[in-house]
Parts: structure tokens; C-alpha cells; sequence
């Protein structure tokens, strides 16, 4: 009798142009809500508080971009990457539609690209991947590649089919409603759009250690069941010896740290690229620092783009990091994340006191 | 003046027919759903997912067996087993009707035999205890029995009435809807009651690190206040040397574990008996496996009853498990669950793609 | 170009009459309360139980005093405490309007008092501050006083303008509905207004150990965002040595410890003062004992007030504390939280069974 375990795909399971819908959707209730701000300490006033999200137009307070994106994605780790060597990068990652308490989102995928690897071991899989909510909308588009091990290392298949992905994410249409009106005393932030300049650099001040329970309450949270985050007893016998952290959690805590100089970039609009530049393990203290790469006109007179490069840092204050790089071009050994993404931020002129 | 301290119930407080209504009704929130998500990694879709539910004929996802099994039975703790020395078995534990979001539970209980030990120092107390909703419907029944501790060793009463008890729950009708369909592309399951076969055995490939935190955030949650299971203090002077492990979240886990293996099973329809072989700690790594026992037809098309037999194990993965007892009939150290329940399982007429 | 990095106010920056809106006003979940239950295992019946809660003549549960305090109060850190080096104490701290899930919390302070230090590095701030819910009622109404640290430790300004402050808070009219039944066998107290008397002590039996994800996760939720609490890489370098717990928690979890032996006791009304004798950490185990300090009849024949002292102490079960202060009038190195308050509590003339 065949096993009725899934163990996940192999590179050999997957072919260019596969559509993969991916099981589970998930209802996202209040709980979620709840348990983001515990893990991330988030501050951000729109998702905090419905009175905030109504003066900007909304129903009631959306969704974290985050939180959605973890429960979204958590969907597919059981087709595309659980038998994942790395996580290798993501593109073009969009976010289209808010989210709000009580919506069902689910993701499906097809594999964009496939490069087997000259070893014959593991092969790379593009995949492009699409959460929608309970009415098809599309909350969620991107792009990932990570590198899976083969099935049968001695059948060489040759493929090689890379797809051409974007440095940055196209701008599109904002799918935010029109601003009318900003409270810096609602927000918490006094700085706006016009007052960000190319080339300045935030040090966030705050570091938030990151306990065992917390990122593996994330993690089982978002139903992203790869092992390597919460099997101790698989991870001791690993080279790392440790349950290592989910990337995405990396992300909340620089995100939730960069609040403190960015608290009306309440919106990420696209994440262009992202290098998890190291391990983050339980017991670090998660420290960020943002840099402005870009300020971006849009059709819009109440918001602009600014795109920016977060770097997270593991054990060392912000203010102490010059550059998280080397001479030779490689990260420092406590630079744990390298972010480039696009945030949505106000105009003074909405400023109301 | 008398003390205004709850001690909890000795051996002598109770007597045979003695009716106990345990206070401290709960109210069940998204937030306990959320949590029971975030402490488990439990993924089944009926609980996830509106969607699914209502594909299923139900209003809305309805709680997850042993969540509501926790919130209720937590209940009975302060009266029954607060100075209970063990915790011996249960059996003919029911789910009677489902469970929502915003359904209060409470629980009562009757004892229904009592058993001095020779020793003098304790006995076993046996109760029958109902769990209802705000209808007064009810949503569970179980039998249990505990040791528990006398308050004068020197007494002897000499009672000895122990009730007869099931080895497994009578079958009765189903509270589940009539099933019409199911999309494995949203179970994250291709196996139905027919596909299995009894003597079958699921290796499921996951494990799970319980940290501190985990388990005792879950008993809190839970309102269980049986001191073992969060005072470490007085628990560093115990034989055990440390907090001990909730059994109730070493069933949930194990239940989680087994999705991979069992994703369309989403319903427990009883719990025939169950040994909690060896405690577990904060920092073990549970795994666990399934046999199947026995397929059961009941008067319907559309489901049929799997009894099986989980088997829970820390820091050994399931695969390396030839046999939860040695030789001489005795559990080996690692075996931390012994579970025997019945599941509902949808036929492959179902089947939609 | 000026740092865009908030880094809280220094003592200069405060001046008597000052107002102060604080940011990121917060909408309360089902979520919130969940979590307060599983970080507390707070047990009283009125906020667990959407049943109780309609007996007594609410809507519906009502928030727990101190979860809405913790949200609330949240919202002032950033403002007023970031830089403080010690939060000496707080008085009048009324309990206004009940507070429901789907409300949201904001706060507003005024400065009422200022005192520098001789040594010139430091001073005192007194605030009144002010929560209220999004109808502008008062939830909340407190005064504090905080050590934080001045800019410039060179010049002087020689303020000194303390505040007069009452011992204990005025007894104003109740905001709770009149009470006409009370169930023990709902509460799981048998124990009414009239029982108490002065001077009584109730040693509470049970304990909790509170990990470090625990009140981390506590800071977290409530936005307190103190970095004391949750960096641990910087409290290394600390005389500490390692992260410290929020006061709040510790004060919270006393509050839990206390439902054995006040079950009934459902209200804060106010708290009149309170000490954080000695630091708490992850790790320790949290006991407590209440004394009755006084019995107040207010203008309500259903409830009466009981001024009640709750000391908590660390790794030393209540039973073994005969003094919280050694002969010399300091507190014992275990004693964290001497706390005055006082409670609401239903007369035994409504008992129904």
C-alpha cells in the first residue's frame, strides 16, 4: 500500500508551467490579529485602531501587510519549499487589496522557472505565486525561488529555464483609499513624504529579543509547517544545531522596529528583494536601521512611494552598524536581514496637527 | 473564622451520586481559536477555514474538537482533581454537538464510583461529567477517573463501588451535517475512509518542540489550575523536579501531528481510552503515529468511523518506533501518549477534484 | 537634517500645565482578552462568561479593569516614561466605565507637578492622565510620578512643585449596573461582602512561573514599548543583567492569584498606591496574599467596597510571608508588589445559590 504521508515535492515533481492550488484556506479572525501585535510589538495606528482606519476611509482597521503575507504564504510551504535546501529570494512581491478580519485568504502558484543544479542533488523551482481573498481578489502577487532537493540525484534532467524577474516591483494603481486627513497625534509620527530625503538613514532605537515560544507561536500561527522552525530534536543533529527562526518573522520585527521614524508608513506597497543575509535563532535581540533609496511620485496627491532598504541585525545596536557588509562585499556575521521594499507614506498636506 | 481558600475536593468529600455543577462558564473567543492554532500548528480545514465549513453544510467553521474538550473539561479541575495524586483514565469521551465562536460552555459532573485504596492514604474517585453549551445542549460526556488524596489517612471508610466502563464509546448518531462534497485542493487531503485499512500504520513526519511557555500559556488559557503544571517553584522540590506537561496539550499536539497523514479525519467522534505513559516537559520534541484499529459503517453514505491508536513519543521520531512497550508489556520511557479515539472520516464518493 | 527618531521626553521637556495627546489610540479584541486569560490565568467569571455577564445586567462580558489599564496605560510610555529611571508610583486610579471588545482606548495626560533633583541629573514628573473610549468617557482617571532623566545635567532650573495627592482614591458613584442575583455555582465563590473582616489575610495557594515570553509577550500586546522589558542585549550591559519584567504583569498576575479566596470580588473600583518592592524576572514564580484592610458602605444596598493590600513575592509561597518588611521597615528581597486597592464585592443578600 502507497504511504499516505506527504512528504512534499521534490525537484522532479515540478514542471514549467504547473498550476498548484494550495490547500487550507484560512478564515483570519481578531486571534490573528492579537497574536501579531504580541509577537512584533506593532505599532502601526491604522491596524491598531478602527477610529484611525475610518478618518482614512476604510470600513474598519485592515489587516497587518505582514500578517496577511505570513498567512497567505504559509499556504504554500507544503507544495513549494518543504523540502527547501534555502529560500533563495522573492520579487516582485504586491500587495493589492486590503485584508480585514473575517476574509478567507489562499494562495495558488504555478513554477515559472526550473534550473537544475550541476551537482545532480537539488535543482532551483520559480514559482509565481497569488493569494486571493473569499472573492477572488488578489491580496497577494510574487515571486520566489528556492532550491529543492532532488529525488534522485543520478538522473540528470538538464533543465534550465530561468524567468527574468524585475530589480523592482512595477507600480501600479494604489489599491488604498484616498487620504483626506493625517493626525500626528493619532499616528504618533511627525514626519511625512516631503520630508524624507534620498540617502538619509534611520537608526531605530529599539532591539526586541526574540524568545524560542516566540517565533515558533509565529510560525504554527501562519501553518507553515517547515520543520527546520520548530523540530529541536531534528535541528540538534543539523549543522546549526537549532531550531532557526522563520525568515518572515525577521521581517515583522525590523518592520514593527522601523515604526520609531517611519510611523505614517503604515502601507507596504511591494517588497522589491530580500536577502536573509544570516541565522536568526531564539534568544537574539533584533535590532534595524532604514536607509532612503528612492522617493516616487505616483498619480496621487495625498500619498508617495518611498522606497527604502531595512537592514536588520542581530546582537548590535543599529547605530553601531556602519555598513553590513565587509570590504570583500560579504555580510557581517550579525547582519540577519536586507530588505528593499516600497512603502506608501503621506503628504504634509494632509497633516492636521 | 473559617478559611476562605478553595483547597479542593479530598477523597472524603465525595460520595456516590453526589452531583457537582462546576462553576466559571467560558465564553469561547476567535482569540482561544487563534491560540489553539499558534500553540498547536493544528491545520485541520474545517476548523481554518469559513469557506470549508460552509462547504460542508455548517453556518460557519465550527471549534476544534479538543480545544472546546479543554475549555470545558478545564472546568472541572478546581473540584475533582485539584489534590489528585494521578490522573488515571478516561473513557466514553463524546463530542456531542458542534461548538462556535461565542458559545459559552460549562461543565457538571456526578460521581459514579469510589474506591478507597488500602493504603489509607487515597482513592480513586470516579465521576461522569457533562459538558453543555448555553442551550444546554450538550457538547461533551466522558467518564474519568483520579487518584485522589484522603484528608485523614487513619479513617478508613473501606468503600469499593467501581462503576463498569466502556472499552470504547457506543456508537450513536453523528452530530455532523450530511457531507455532499470535498476538494482535497482544500483539505490538503487525497485519502478517504475507504482508502484506509485497519493494521495500517501513518508515520507522521513532523515533530513538535514544546517550550515552557507553550504549554503553560495553554493551561491558562484553559483555566485548568492544577498547580503541577505552572508553579515551577514548588515543583523544584517534587520528584519530577520541574513543571509537568498538561496531558490535554500532549493529545492536542499529537492530534496535530497526525494532519499529515489523516487531513480529511476533521471530526472526533469519541476518545475510548487514553494512557499518558510518561510526563512530558518544556523542551521536549513530541512525534507520534497512528494504526488503525477498526472501520466502522454507520447509517450513512457520506461518512464512515476509523478507530485508531495514536501513539506520541518525545525526542524520537515516529519512524524509529518499532513498538510504544517492551518485552515485558511496560511502555518505554520515550512513549509520552497512548491515545485510543474514534475518528469521522468522509467516504471518496465526496470527492470533488 | 533633523533625526526623525522619537527618543521620548527629558525632564526638560516637561512643563506644569503641559497637555499631551498620546498617540495610537487602540481597538480592544477578542484577541486581547484571550491572551490576558492565557498570560494571566485570570479566572474571574464576569469577564469569562458572556452568561454571567447578562446576569449581572451587561450587554455582554465586559474587558478585565486590568487589561484595559495595561492597553491604556500603554499609550503613555512613550511619552512619559521612555526615559525614566524609575516609576516611583501612582494614586487615584479610578476605574471609570466599563470597557467591551470593539472599543478603543486612548489617553491624554497633564502635567500637575515638577521636581528636579538636587544631584541635577533628574527629576520627578506628575501626570494626571486620562483614558477614555471613543465616546470621549472616561475609562480611566490616574495620577503618576516618574524619575526620568534630564538633558542636561549642568543647568539648573530649581523647580519644585509637587502635587498633593490623596492616599486613597474618592469614592465617587459606581459606573457598575445595579446587581440582582449571583450565582455561586457561576463564580465559584461562596464567599460575599458581608463575609470579609479587617484584618483578615487570605494566603492565595497557588503560584505562577512567568517565562521571559510570557510578560514579553504581555509588553508586547499592551504596546509599551519601555525598552527594559524586552531588549535583552542591552540589558545585559545593565546592573540588572537581563530584561525586567513589566510592573503591570506582576500586579496582573497578584490579581489572578487573588480569584482564590475573592472569587466574588469582580470590580476594581480603584487602586489607592502601590510599591514594586524588588524586580521581577523571567523564571520567577509569582505568590501573593490579600489583607482586608477596610469595609466601605456605599450608597448601593447590592455591593459594598473592600479596601484590600495584596503583597506578591517571588519564589516564597503566600503561607510562608508573616511580614513583606524586614524590622527595619524595608521590604524582604522577594517581596515585588505591595499593592493598596480596592475592590467591588456583591452583598450575600443576593446569593441565589
Amino acid at each position: 500500500m502507497q504511504s499516505k504521508i506527504n512528504k512534499g515535492n521534490f525537484f522532479e515533481d515540478f514542471s514549467i508551467g504547473q498550476e498548484i492550488i494550495h490547500p487550507l484556506p484560512r478564515t483570519i479572525s481578531d486571534g490573528d490579529v492579537a497574536f501579531y501585535i504580541a509577537l512584533t510589538g506593532s505599532r502601526f495606528a491604522l491596524h491598531s485602531s478602527d477610529k484611525v482606519a475610518r478618518d482614512f476611509g476604510y470600513e474598519k482597521r485592515p489587516i497587518d501587510d505582514m500578517l496577511m503575507f505570513h498567512l497567505t504564504f504559509g499556504k504554500s510551504v507544503q507544495d513549494i519549499s518543504l523540502n527547501a535546501i534555502a529560500n533563495l529570494g522573492y520579487s516582485e512581491v504586491l500587495f493589492k487589496t486590503p485584508v480585514y478580519v473575517g476574509d478567507t485568504v489562499s494562495m495558488r502558484s504555478s513554477v515559472i522557472g526550473l534550473k537544475e543544479n550541476s551537482n545532480g542533488k537539488s535543482g532551483v523551482v520559480y514559482v509565481h505565486s497569488i493569494g486571493h481573498n473569499q472573492f477572488d481578489q488578489e491580496v497577494l502577487n510574487m515571486k520566489r525561488w528556492v532550491m529543492v532537493h532532488k529525488r534522485n540525484a543520478s538522473q540528470m534532467s538538464g533543465i534550465n529555464s530561468v524567468p527574468s524577474l524585475l530589480k523592482s516591483a512595477p507600480i501600479n494603481e494604489l489599491s488604498i483609499p484616498k487620504i483626506t486627513q493625517i493626525n500626528s497625534s493619532d499616528t504618533g509620527g511627525g514626519y511625512f513624504f516631503d520630508d524624507y530625503e534620498v540617502g538619509e538613514r534611520l537608526n531605530h532605537p529599539e532591539g526586541i529579543t526574540i524568545d524560542e515560544s516566540d517565533h515558533t507561536l509565529a510560525t504554527k500561527l501562519y501553518q507553515n509547517n517547515a520543520k527546520v522552525h520548530f523540530d529541536a530534536h531534528m535541528m540538534q543533529s543539523s549543522p546549526m544545531g537549532r531550531r532557526l527562526m522563520y525568515g518572515g518573522h525577521v521581517i515583522s520585527i525590523a518592520r514593527s522596529l522601523s515604526f520609531n521614524g517611519l510611523q505614517n508608513a503604515m502601507w507596504i506597497y511591494a517588497i522589491n528583494g530580500g536577502v536573509h543575509a544570516n541565522p536568526t535563532f531564539g534568544g537574539d535581540t533584533i535590532y534595524a536601521y532604514t536607509e532612503i533609496l528612492e522617493k516616487i511620485e505616483v498619480n496621487r496627491d495625498d500619498v508617495g512611494l518611498l522606497r527604502v532598504r531595512t537592514v536588520g541585525a542581530k546582537n548590535q545596536p543599529s547605530c553601531e552598524i556602519a555598513s553590513p557588509k565587509n570590504e570583500d562585499g560579504k555580510y557581517h556575521s550579525n547582519i540577519v536581514l536586507d530588505l528593499d521594499y516600497t512603502l506608501i507614506v503621506p503628504k504634509s498636506t494632509l497633516k492636521e496637527f
